[in-house]
């Protein structure tokens, strides 16, 4: 058996519960104080937001996980503990936990991120790899999703030097099946990284939480060849949110794989041509701390319960169209502290969903 | 004799006459409040100045120019006077008379300019052609400046819908010779302007001219594959000084040709793949009043006498490199309208020159 603590063990089964993404888990860890307690809360809470209480996962499901990480030769980094990056720890939508396989202390880095079109133009694969490698040698970590095209052409350009590939499967899942061998090497000679337990087979809803990943590592993310509405611009759209520098490198208009770089460069996205160029907007040496503070769990935060009327008028204000919690907030004129708790049992009880952008909506 | 009243006669005296540029001439007027009281004050300004009188054009050599522009087909329009286009009278360096042949109301639309590289490829020509006559059909002239290339190509898209060429030479000379076709059809169709008399063949110094007067004209300047150091970029820059939009067409790090317009983007011009890109940045709707105010000659200010004090002490700060009039204002201590006054009897004893940005050199 692995080591791993009970602590540890107690976020996981949070972690993998039904009902409980990276918000969730964020409040329950700051209302309890420990992934224990708030596992023993949960099922109150549940029942106020008047629904069943989650299938929460079994200890000895999450032992079985540590088991086959340890098997696959990869490991944990919690949030908000040792070596989890801490440019991903500032993200709202964070994950909790993610396993990593390969040299971790590549995440030390200053990192960029490159990511663009599956069906890219030879000469833009070129560009990419040639992109990735002057970054490379300029102590950069190269960040990317490890598909076809841009992505695999910017771990092949940063292999030798530095390269982090977010995949949006388990780390032992191959995918696509062609890049077995570059996904191999990379967890030999880089770093691969995933916010899913071993096995996990990629589906269309892992993607766009794999894109925050890859924009949350990083200081900044090049976007090379996106059509409009790609995955690439979801990346994008991911590292402008988090307060990153988002940069695009231009083609022709009369290319339509230039469509979306152009588009982002006259929504404000820095045109770069160059690694000057892109080491000059993100300005590595601006990087911040390596290690980050513990995250500040404090201890239970007692009395913040929400009686009925508080409950009814928080739900009467829902509906299925998403809303920001601001907003609620605002129009419900309650303290934020009992919104937010009506909005966790909600959740828990499964009846309420979260958007991007601190959008809630009944399920 | 074609008609020409005595005070246009005086103006185009002053304006061929040596060591009379675009600034002396307007300070001149200013000064003596008609072309005809400057003309008799330049002897003893130049005097002053150190030199002998510059050779001021004679009235004859000025009635042939008249007869000359009147034989083939042209006319003046002169600054401060009836259809002299009001954005470009907004320079600095305005020049004091323009000739026009053909349609010179066209100056009275919303005008976008476009200018790209000479040696252009195939498809930024096309693509200028589209681009040209997507905006002539919204209602714009196009100005450019009937170079080979983007220049053509601008001005073959916009021939039927409105399309301006600022001539580096004389109206009548057709240069490059292979685009005589392309200038005897704007002539009839669109417009041809010029600021040198007919006759005169185009010469290196006068193409970075000529762009100030491309620029000037229009509300934005567009640029279309253009390499560094080009004179399109001249173009951009005027436009840019002259406070007018400055867009650019991007283009692959890997086409040599993008370069300088990826460079512009980089350093702040508007980013443009289509006509409403161009349109929104422009906004024609915004343009000026069709109708400048006269512009402010007022009468002669008296008593604006620099005594040898002065004149020394102005005369030491300066030496061969350019430096800012402001600068040379502030340092001196002196009333602005007395360092005018000995720089303005300085350049017509041939002894000072004007730079771009406002600056003088001592010869």
């Amino acid at each position: 058996m692995p080591e791993a603590s009970g602590d540890q063990i107690a976020r996981l089964r949070l972690i993998r519960s039904e009902n409980i993404g990276p918000i969730t888990y964020f409040q329950l860890l700051a209302r309890f104080g420990s992934a224990a307690a708030a596992l023993d809360a949960i099922p109150d809470l549940a029942a106020r937001g008047g629904g069943r209480a989650p299938k929460l996962a079994s200890r000895s499901a999450v032992e079985r996980e540590i088991e086959q990480v340890a098997r696959i030769g990869a490991r944990y980094l919690f949030l908000g503990q040792g070596l989890y990056p801490p440019l991903l720890a500032e993200l709202e939508t964070a994950p909790p936990a993610l396993i990593v396989k390969g040299h971790a202390t590549l995440l030390d880095r200053p990192t960029v991120a490159m990511v663009g079109a599956r069906n890219a133009s030879a000469a833009a694969c070129r560009f990419a790899r040639s992109l990735a490698q002057a970054l490379g040698e300029s102590g950069t970590a190269i960040v990317s999703g490890l598909a076809r095209g841009i992505d695999s052409a910017a771990h092949d350009g940063s292999l030798d030097t530095g390269t982090v590939a977010v995949v949006a499967g388990g780390v032992d899942i191959y995918y696509p099946p062609e890049n077995e061998a570059r996904q191999r090497a990379i967890a030999e000679r880089g770093l691969l990284v995933s916010e899913q337990p071993p096995g996990i087979e990629p589906r269309s809803r892992h993607f766009p939480s794999r894109n925050r990943i890859i924009a949350g590592l990083a200081l900044g993310t090049v976007v090379i060849e996106a059509a409009p509405r790609s995955g690439s611009l979801i990346t994008a759209r991911c590292a402008a949110e988090a307060g990153r520098e988002v940069m695009a490198v231009p083609g022709s208009p009369l290319d339509p794989r230039a469509q979306g770089c152009n588009q982002l460069i006259r929504e404000g996205a820095t045109l770069v041509q160059s690694a000057d160029d892109v080491l000059e907007a993100v300005n590595p040496s601006r990087i911040r701390p390596f290690r980050q503070p513990e995250r500040a769990y404090g201890t239970a935060e007692v009395e913040v319960e929400a009686d009925d009327e508080a409950r009814e008028s928080v739900i009467e204000m829902l509906n299925g169209t998403p809303v920001p919690v601001d907003e609620l907030i605002r129009q419900s004129g309650r303290p934020p502290a009992i919104v937010q708790t009506v909005l966790l049992e909600l959740e828990l009880a499964g009846r309420l969903e979260r958007h991007a952008g601190g959008r809630v909506s009944l399920v």
